[in-house]
């Protein structure tokens, strides 16, 4: 059974996940045995392809054509359980102090969103309504996942490339449902309380409203959506893409939010590619977390669809992080976020 | 003028260094651009060998044989303030807030220890008395630049081998002094202060009561220091190294007291060496901030000599980190930390 820690000097949870056949001493399987989606891969086999559904475990979600019974050919996009979870569904957490730690049971759930039959797609570069049904599978998937009172956050993310921690080609997005709200996401859900009991206003509109004033950090914008270059960016060409008008949660968006949120994804996407040669990717979504997981729910949280907003983080891969940033938590730019997000501006897509 | 910048979401600062000589859409010079030591390296040129003491700015502090004059051949350890600094050393903080964010000029200072004259010395394997004149320089660079009270926290730290982060082949440590206290050490600071506070006594204290008392994650110790892998490691074979006494600070370390600080560390990393074959790993240095850059002292600062308690963090960098890591702050690490240290305890060292 995985297992979940608590550091009482840093306050943070780590997921002990020792069961995923980990050699201890092999550099090489060490190197790729983190959180990334495992199955036997090989140039030959592409357990995620058309016609390979039965090695995957059964789907849960599928966008296929009527009548095609599951787990067969005939799908567009196609989630499934990961085979090698780090978390696993079943149990309960059992949670306990041991002297000044803390633990309990890794219970959560892990899937896999294939985002298209073929292996060589791109979701940046995928028909419009077919990316549409990748982002609405992340949202069928939370609305699923958050109904299990176990969960209190549920993270959708996405690794593009080796070098961001990919180790399957085929293109696919994860889905991650916690027993803990994350650190980073407890963090981000402080300030916007902090900020909304102050001014009775949503943080993330503030900075939207600052972003356009200021108009120097904008990539893209449609209607409803924004994608800028944070004012304090940690990489160069890091973006957040959110929507314009106050939302907290993903789970709430329409067919038509999701269709202008792909539109401007797909558009930033395509400016990566094109600016950076394809770069590896980390994108991250920060939604409202599973504020329905408590009984009774915890005071703090009455006010979250106020002052929380959700957003998408997405962060291309270009340099390592070394001693400075693990040990200081503070990162190094070699790149103003006003001029990563002028180049960005400047690419013409076709 | 690099400038640090506050984001009011994370609420963490960052660094950005624009004229470190990042070519924006070169892939491959982003790679390597961020906060590592940057100098004309190459296989023929070392700047940090004996003989080539001109390819640096003039030493700061160095060992050498005595009547030998500065910036010349003939010493063991030398410390030189880093070419490309990513902060600068001269000018005033200009703190000031821009809408919602803040900023201010990126004022520090950037310096690198070299280790030794010969370029394929290892800390791990230098002569204990040696390698014992590199964590002195570090306590004796500490201690001068805690005089600068503009420095709120002064960071020492190393990073072995390519994929930790290393350029330059030639052995080093890094020292940044940064205008403000980074965040993860922020946070360690004050779980330590509430501990104190709850209990008088020390966090960092208890943890090493209770380690002593398992007796289960300990890898090595001697009369004044312990190793042993967290309870809560993020990463396979993470090591937490302290005095087993209170000592807040490592200004205030006695040579005795590094001299056996030095023979833990040599006997770790040549641990990490035989059972990893030479891995990557980054060293980061957790000491007192600097308490007096205060005028006036915060309250919250006057207990840090009890509550406080020096630690080296050391990681082996074995896996990437994707995703679910960047999005979340959670790690997923696939090995027990009992497993890591019973492995790490059963290595014979020659």
């Amino acid at each position: 059974m995985p297992e979940m820690r608590h550091d009482p000097v840093q306050k943070r949870w780590v997921v002990i996940a020792s069961e995923r056949g980990f050699r201890p001493m092999d550099y090489e399987t060490a190197r790729n045995s983190k959180s990334e989606v495992k199955v036997s891969s090989t140039p030959e086999f592409d357990p995620f392809a058309e016609g390979n559904e039965s090695s995957t475990p059964p789907e849960v979600y599928a966008v296929r054509t009527v009548g095609i019974k599951p787990d067969s050919p005939g799908w567009k996009v196609r989630v499934v359980p990961n085979k090698y979870p780090a978390l696993r569904i079943e149990g309960n957490l059992n949670r306990e102090g041991v002297g000044l730690y803390d633990r309990m049971n890794g219970i959560g759930a892990h899937e896999v969103v294939i985002e298209a039959p073929d292996r060589d797609a791109d979701l940046a570069f995928l028909p419009p309504n077919h990316a549409f049904e990748v982002v609405k599978a992340y949202r069928e998937r939370l609305i699923d996942l958050m109904k299990d009172k176990r969960f209190r956050y549920i993270l959708v993310y996405r690794n593009h490339g080796e070098f961001a921690g990919s180790t399957i080609v085929h293109p696919h997005s994860q889905i991650t449902a916690l027993p803990v709200t994350p650190l980073i996401i407890a963090k981000e859900l402080e300030s916007a309380k902090q900020h909304y009991y102050a001014k009775e206003r949503c943080l993330f509109c503030d900075i939207i409203a600052q972003e356009v004033r200021e108009n120097r950090r904008i990539v893209a914008q449609n209607e409803r959506f924004l994608a800028f270059t944070p004012f304090a960016s940690r990489f160069p060409y890091e973006i957040c893409l959110l929507p314009k008008s106050h939302q907290h949660d993903y789970r709430k968006t329409t067919d038509d939010d999701l269709k202008q949120f792909v539109n401007m994804l797909q558009d930033i996407l395509q400016r990566l590619y094109a600016g950076l040669q394809n770069p590896p990717y980390n994108m991250v979504l920060h939604t409202s977390p599973n504020t329905e997981s408590f009984t009774p729910r915890p005071t703090h949280w009455s006010t979250i669809q106020n002052d929380w907003h959700w957003h998408l983080e997405i962060i291309p891969r270009l340099n390592n992080v070394a001693g400075f940033e693990w040990g200081s938590g503070i990162f190094i730019n070699p790149m103003r976020p006003e001029q990563a997000a002028e180049l960005l501006r400047g690419i013409v897509l076709e």
